[in-house]
């Protein structure tokens, strides 16, 4: 029992998560992912995305019996009808959620508790640069600014050093900070 | 009748959408938007964002009644119990639903009646990055592939150019492709 407990921590089994680990290491084509998103247009501003088949571990993963769908919209100020959270708030999620992933992992290979994981962020955007009234103005935001809240079993500095490793380590900090090349075709 | 339904194309207002664009131009303060994201984690890569409250036109915008919340998590193959598409995959839905909705606004603008816009996007990543197992593969997504169709009553070159436009001044799109500065801190 104590073993099963000690086994999962934060949600995440470190057994299966070291064994994860040691594959990889041996077999590093099991590290290549791709992952999809195929989204259609609604009305307006509203568009659904619909997520999942990918492909990773060496196969196309069709675990998911069902895919996500997620919409977008825009609110009325944004000429939209409020259909679901807006692109750039959805990049906001990406990035907490990215961040929130890689701390909490780390936190369960180093065998510490965590009680509370929360972060708030803010996006600074000037819309003049989207709405092409302004080519000083970018199209996104200027600046995210990302709030974190932990606790846990661990002093205050190891806890401050999963924030620092989250930075390190986060697949969509990584793409939000430095940027990634896009190819756009259409058929 | 006919001129309600010349006034809404693509379910877009436009004169609604000229009348935003003339506010802003007269006043370029009211194009100052801040929007926020607050995630908390909820056990292993469960996390819930809560999306609501946005400042923007020179206001705190509390239009919405109620808070859209989204989930995310990962696959089993990356340690979660599927609990919502990954950050990843909800970078590439961020992506896609800023490029068409600055597509559809545009066809609107320009008064182009569109019967059908999709996209379907690829990213690829090697995930040794993200888990700590290689310096050399980087946290994110090497490269991001997004296909579009579009139909509607123009030739193919002027859809082709509304995709281009989409590149030009999609929020999201300049911030994937180009990076944004993003500041972490703990409390």
């Amino acid at each position: 029992m104590t073993q099963v407990i000690d086994r999962v921590r934060n949600g995440v089994d470190s057994t299966q998560l070291y064994d994860t680990l040691d594959a990889i290491k041996a077999e590093p084509a099991l590290g290549v992912f791709q992952f999809r998103a195929h989204n259609q247009w609604v009305d307006g501003a509203h568009s659904q995305s619909s997520i999942q088949v990918f492909y990773g571990a060496g196969e196309e993963n069709v675990s998911r019996a069902e895919a996500f769908t997620v919409d977008a919209g825009e609110p009325a100020v944004l000429l939209g009808a409020d259909t679901g959270p807006n692109p750039a708030e959805y990049l906001l999620h990406a990035l907490a959620a990215s961040l929130t992933t890689t701390l909490v992992y780390a936190a369960a290979a180093r065998k510490i508790k965590l009680t509370a994981v929360e972060s708030i962020l803010e996006g600074d955007m000037d819309v003049r640069g989207a709405l092409g009234l302004s080519d000083e103005a970018r199209n996104g935001f200027t600046k995210i600014r990302v709030t974190f809240i932990v606790e846990g079993d661990a002093p205050d500095d190891t806890l401050h050093e999963l924030v620092e490793h989250a930075q390190a380590r986060s697949a969509v900090f990584d793409m939000v900070a430095n940027g990634v090349p896009v190819e756009v075709s259409v058929v």
